[in-house]
């Protein structure tokens, strides 16, 4: 079984550890979200496709959700000096991971061939491929302008009201080698818990990946992030309603409709699943809030089961 | 009073830190040796000027000689994971200089221009000026082939039979902004106590420095490195050996003959004295090898009095 999955941060982590303990090595190929990548202190950060390949190679630090365990932030504590900002954090050990991307980044190699050897150096057992190895990088418009994805999510801590997103450079762009490859033989495609609009709408900007969503003869399955009226962490709700979407399993359901079939809802929101259906989807109301290594294989569990 | 520094590392610093504490703020102009800058983990790393900014700001680590005190290794730990060189510590702390440096070089500025920057934010109060902003690079040649100086010094721990030294890129090389001009009016010009060949070397290759310190009025004076026929550290008794000169007192003199006034030679080495002034120079005969704190104010006094 070849299985695509759309992935952003830490819920789709959560989900994809959870699939990680029920499918043989090399199912899995990981489509990551680049668009929230920025430049910390000129190194290239990827914090999507490091919260994923940190998660599935067991270094994650669980309590904090991001970076790697038992982590120390000495360099970080110098910057002060140099004005260099400090509002991202980047830890110590976390550095050798920016430091190597970045090196080998602009010694030549793509995104996609450094993704999949830090990915291979993490322990990661599956392929993970950025979206795309073009810069495709997520704004946000507030009321005093645009604003990197990062600026807004961590330095703003999204306390800025938006009211335009958009994915700078995805036109230009185009699907990370494999990608499009892997949704068309795939024979499922799993879009994670992740926010819809800032980490799966940046993998659908790419040109040509949405519509080999629509073309594949692959299940596609998504997980709803939005439970009871909001998203289980993170500003998907705010974001979704910025962009015109019912902030509900409804909403995601119709931002995902051109190519979906099958969409998780939580127990929740069962309420929702006759007018989902309605739209010709398919839905399965299950316990989506993942708690513990048993709520991520539960959950991966049913989208298995679903799938099958 | 103006006074022109040449610095390689540990030796220069602990003059420099004797003259600091001797003359006023912004009397010196220290030009430090780039030859044996590096490119570590894609960072630009220019272990001459560090050492004299965090000597003079009082951030080295005393013991060790290099870096900055109550230093860790924990990015350097993460790097055996991803294939990247190890054989040359780069603390976290240490790090923020070269992240620093290497983003702003990327930008466009010039090595002058950051070396001014890292000098006034390690609150160095004298200006700290690279030989040149161009690549001049210090090889030596081994029975296997040419090594990158820090290949030789660091990685192979210097224990490589030396046939050759080269100054990469010295023939295309400008001496940095400023160094021409402070040498032409300085008052005095002194030569720190560092490797002939592989610090002040560097230094000299740059077209136009050497040829500024024989023009110049002012009272050049040097600081032998070599002491009763042996350097005080490091491997410069057997790279001016394998440059033709002799190790001693005598043999640095001659490597600086065209433009020197004043040569400082330890007590151990009184009876050189002869001969070095039958080759023109003056020469003073003092207590070289610096101890303590005290020994450093001591020798900087003894070369102001020579310049008075």
């Amino acid at each position: 079984m070849r299985i695509v999955t759309l992935a952003g941060g830490t819920g789709a982590a959560k989900l994809l550890r959870g699939l990680d303990a029920l499918v043989p090595q090399r199912t899995l190929t990981i489509v990551g979200n680049t668009g929230d990548d920025a430049l910390i202190w000129g190194l290239h950060v990827s914090p999507d496709l490091d919260t994923v390949c940190y998660t599935l190679g067991g270094w994650i630090d669980e309590d904090r959700g991001w970076g790697l365990r038992g982590e120390t932030f000495r360099t970080f504590g110098e910057m002060v000096r140099f004005g260099e900002p400090t509002w991202f954090n980047l830890g110590d050990r976390d550095l050798a991971t920016h430091l190597h991307r970045t090196r080998l980044l602009r010694e030549g190699q793509t995104l996609t061939e450094v993704t999949a050897k830090i990915a291979q150096d993490l322990d990661v057992s599956h392929a993970v491929l950025p979206m795309s190895d073009q810069s495709v990088r997520t704004c946000v418009r507030g009321p005093d302008g645009w604003l990197g994805f990062q600026e807004y999510f961590v330095r703003e801590k999204t306390q800025v009201e938006v009211v335009e997103v958009d994915y700078v450079g995805a036109n230009a762009a185009l699907p990370a080698p494999g990608v499009v490859e892997a949704i068309a033989s795939a024979h499922a495609v799993i879009v994670c818990p992740s926010n819809p609009i800032t980490s799966i709408g940046p993998i659908l900007s790419v040109p040509g990946i949405a519509r080999a969503l629509e073309a594949t003869d692959a299940v596609v399955l998504a997980v709803s992030p939005i439970v009871g009226g909001q998203a289980v962490s993170g500003p998907a709700g705010r974001l979704m309603a910025a962009c015109g979407f019912e902030v509900s399993a409804l909403g995601v359901a119709s931002a995902y409709a051109p190519w979906l079939d099958i969409l998780l809802v939580d127990n929740q929101d069962a309420a929702l699943t006759p007018r989902i259906e309605a739209a010709g989807l398919r839905t399965i109301v299950t316990e989506t809030v993942m708690r513990g290594r048993e709520g991520e294989i539960a959950l991966a569990r049913r989208a298995l089961e679903a799938l099958a």
